[in-house]
């Protein structure tokens, strides 16, 4: 098996960064020069000086969007700091032009400052089209997150959030069709109540599935807890307990927490036809052979080496492709609904096997980036 | 004649921006996908969490350089703002990677406060090798750059200074072997007091020119003037007055000031061979030709119009590629002055119509790094 680590390691030590900055024009004459250059170039700026709108028009706001971190909460290493999460950020700015010819660019910040990162970013922002959150860690990245939709004219998103609850949603709208139950009537359990968690809880409320409850790494959220902040409040149950007692019944598990989590009596104990989303990475909170072999109907995880792969690459190229598009400044959760549901339907048949499309297929950013220009 | 302006505009109009990002290895598998995202891309942010100077060799932070702008003096346009800046910066950043292939970003900031421009550069730095600042308006431009110097652990440029700089000094050591006069006796005017101005006045003092007397638009600098900035007072002369009374057997009139100021009258009563430089952009301080009526020998613009043009993109560009390669955080003054040196010496035989090389020679960039790389 080919150690994809090592390999990424010996690419980097050849390339540096996996992006690179290019001309669309050529500039190889004193005419080039006068035109991309003085004296042409303050033409431009004369035009977006009396309106800076025109900024989105003409410059590189157009098309770009800048991959923002402070290297607080990366994908499974935790808080490595904005230089050690620079591959990711860049990982990500290739995935953005790979799939939807979006130019993004890494910014990481050598600051976890709340009130730091949102100065920082509101200032940065007039050179974006969009900004993309990463791998900020919970609860900070909520309040980042709002405040900047709040005070910028641009589309801000944060991926860890939002891509993966749409991606989840998508596949558990198939996974329902598969075993025939109705979002208003089922029970789903949320296991952990992070960025991922909370935003897939909001998410799968706003579609219309009534009855969520979460479980942090304390237990099931109630009110009675005292250490419950508000953006978990929002998901308080009256029962307490453990993911083994909560897990009595319930149609729906969501993992956005830990490895192993869920034992294979917990899957037993479920209601009939259980759908499990154990999407811990890289080790899901229990391995797809084991929950089929307690009874498990469906079963997704965040690995590409597992049926029913929830990645968010389906989601975000193709998200942004569509508010740069059409020029919107502000995500709204009709948009994240309609981007879900574009993609569950690009799977005709849904199968146990097949519940959302794979991380490559070609037509994922066209449809979700045509789902969102309808709102233009 | 082509309107440059307008053909700028069209340009734009259909491209956007005139900056892409490409990536620099595919992106088409399953295994593509594990090496250059998850699960791959976790071993070099491993590498990098234990020893963050490995950014430098694994992550774009190899070859990338920011072009920040407050855009509150924008070439001839003055305090335009950011978003009206961005094509400038642009047009910068190509000529970054024309020249040099060096993949630089813009970055223009939506904030003209000296504090918080220096505090945002500083936490965007990880992402970045080197940070090239641009068209921010003295005196502030000194102050953001100097602390911004000693704060980071990159190269930190401003290009308004020390470009210009650089490539004057270039042009004055070939005029001078011309004219046959000596750097420790030559009388040098500069007028304007900005960050061009003061940046050459430095560099040209550094190299061994012992009089130099600055003007601004108030007249000679002197210490007695109650408005004079500290930046200013390193170059105060005894004499009070104005350019007419400064001009008076100078052997060399640098201007960064603005369209006619250099009369021909003013010309005449300058040392024998004058040397003129009127930079000023785009009406220079003198025209060539009644410069040359009035009996000047040598004369140099900023224009690509006339002979002899002073443009910093013959040194930028080799500058960086010169600074990244060689691995260096801190710019000299020794390093300035051997890129100068290297840039003049492209002129094997210098002639009153060929002092310095024009805007696109092919070996510009490489002999200007290689002046750079030696201090490694």
């Amino acid at each position: 098996m080919i150690n994809f680590g090592q390999k990424s390691i010996k690419i980097r030590k050849k390339t540096g960064g996996q992006i690179f900055t290019g001309l669309k024009t050529e500039l190889k004459t004193r005419e080039d020069l006068s035109v991309f250059y003085t004296p042409g170039i303050a033409e431009p700026c004369r035009e977006i000086a009396k309106d800076k709108n025109l900024a989105k028009k003409l410059t590189v706001k157009k098309n770009m969007v800048a991959v923002i971190s402070d290297g607080s909460a990366v994908l499974g290493l935790g808080n490595i700091g904005p230089e050690a999460s620079l591959p990711v950020m860049e990982g990500k700015s290739m995935l953005f032009k790979n799939f939807a010819d979006v130019d993004a660019i890494p910014i990481v910040l050598d600051t976890q400052d709340t009130e730091e990162i949102i100065n920082i970013v509101k200032n940065i922002a007039p050179t974006f089209g969009g900004i993309n959150l990463e791998d900020i860690s919970a609860p900070r990245c909520f309040e980042i997150e709002k405040r900047l939709i709040n005070e910028l004219d641009i589309p801000v998103f944060h991926d860890d959030q939002h891509g993966t609850a749409m991606v989840a949603l998508a596949a558990l709208q198939n996974a329902l069709k598969i075993v025939n139950k109705d979002k208003k009537n089922i029970k789903v359990i949320i296991s952990g109540a992070g960025a991922g968690g909370i935003a897939t809880a909001k998410l799968l409320k706003s579609w219309g599935v009534q009855n969520i409850e979460m479980i942090d790494s304390k237990g099931i959220i109630t009110c009675k807890r005292q250490d419950i902040n508000n953006f978990k409040k929002e998901f308080c149950s009256c029962k307490q307990g453990s993911l083994n007692d909560a897990i009595e019944d319930t149609d729906v598990f969501i993992g956005l927490s830990k490895k192993d989590l869920l034992s294979e009596e917990m899957v037993k104990k479920m209601a009939k036809d259980p759908i499990i989303f154990a999407m811990a990475n890289p080790d899901p909170e229990i391995l797809p052979d084991r929950a089929k072999k307690a009874g498990a109907k469906i079963v997704a995880t965040g690995r590409s080496d597992f049926p029913n792969q929830i990645n968010n690459v389906l989601i975000f190229p193709g998200f942004f492709r569509g508010l740069l598009d059409a020029g919107i400044t502000k995500i709204t959760t009709e948009m994240k609904l309609s981007a879900s549901k574009a993609l569950a339907s690009l799977i005709k048949n849904p199968t146990e096997e097949e519940i959302i499309p794979y991380a490559l297929h070609p037509d994922a950013s066209k449809v979700v980036a045509d789902s969102v220009k309808q709102f233009k």
